[in-house]
């Protein structure tokens, strides 16, 4: 586009995953024609986000407070503690209405071909607050593909001789599936029908 | 997320055309977690954008001059102007390497549903430049859509009683297509099958 500030935003927006160069035209071209205030949010509230939001001490979720909110809530069961991949992930459980435990947000899943096992994953700090004596059960509830599984297996093997319950939410989730596109009733069975995992 | 500042971003992040609330959700996640520095890069090129980047005044497109380069050229033919949609129809023109003259950028089309009449298009300031003794021939190279076509007859309808000649990119273009998505050399062939509008 003959501009070399209108150049590095349409170089900027590729770090969007999905967003090609023509797209990241296109989006450039809309954000400087049709909706500058929305740019002039859009670039304010990353910077924001970047430099106030960071992780729950206890959670690992994202956050603004040293402990979020729902880590701090008398209201939540502190012997149920449910692990998931994502933020996204925890919202989903939220949804279904049917979980009033607390959260582990592993922020991503083990996947060697990537090169995450699980010192990338910190997996210690989920042992750390898995064994604070106040846990009686955790529920794996991360997603029924190849990683998701593999990480859920992981962690049985990490927690199962540290005495700690863990459960694995039921496959009615479509084997391969992710929880993202699961809907809420099908999640709630699956949380439901959770069973024992080890002898 | 639980997190006024991440909901913000996610909220923002939706003013980007076809980005939905878990698209939205998705990439604040995959920014916070994944790429802070390509997160970064984006606040800052969209400021920088918003604050350095305007209209050329002679072509109209983006720039961060008064007169953008490709305008202020002694290369470019002046005696031809070709009228576009927008830049990234403008950047398609030069990908075929097979057009020479200056462009003048609409930043849109008419579209009598969407309230785009001939002045909220500003087609006063084509006239204007079309009008400057120099430019010969103007080339239409909207769309073939019902919006480029509309677009195309008034501003024949406009500039032919100036006597000044009008042609249009040939058909070459398929009926309802966009300029976008058009291969280079389709889009040099109805550049040199332009023909002569009006009687
Ligand atoms: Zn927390
Ligand atoms: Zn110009």
């Amino acid at each position: 586009m003959n501009s070399s500030g209108l150049d590095a935003l349409i170089e900027a927006l590729r770090c969007l995953p999905g967003i090609g160069p023509k797209s990241a035209q296109r989006l450039a071209y809309h954000l400087m024609q049709h909706d500058r205030a929305g740019a002039a949010r859009l670039g304010e509230s990353i910077q924001h986000a970047l430099s106030a939001v960071r992780h729950c001490q206890r959670c690992n979720t994202f956050t603004e407070l040293d402990i979020c909110e729902r880590c701090a809530s008398p209201r939540r069961d502190p012997e149920l503690l449910c692990v998931v991949e994502t933020p996204v992930d925890m919202n989903m459980m939220e949804q279904t209405l049917a979980y009033q435990g607390l959260y582990y947000v592993l922020m991503g899943k083990i996947s060697p071909l990537d090169g995450i096992g699980p010192r990338q994953l910190d997996l210690e700090r989920l042992l750390t607050r898995a064994t604070d004596g106040v846990v009686r059960e955790v529920i794996l509830a991360t997603n029924y593909t190849n990683e998701g599984e593999a990480t859920a297996h992981y962690i049985t093997a990490m927690l199962k001789p540290r005495g700690i319950g863990v459960t694995r939410i039921a496959r009615g989730i479509p084997v391969g599936g992710e929880l993202e596109y699961v809907d809420s009733g099908t999640l709630a069975q699956a949380l439901r029908e959770r069973k024992s995992l080890g002898a």
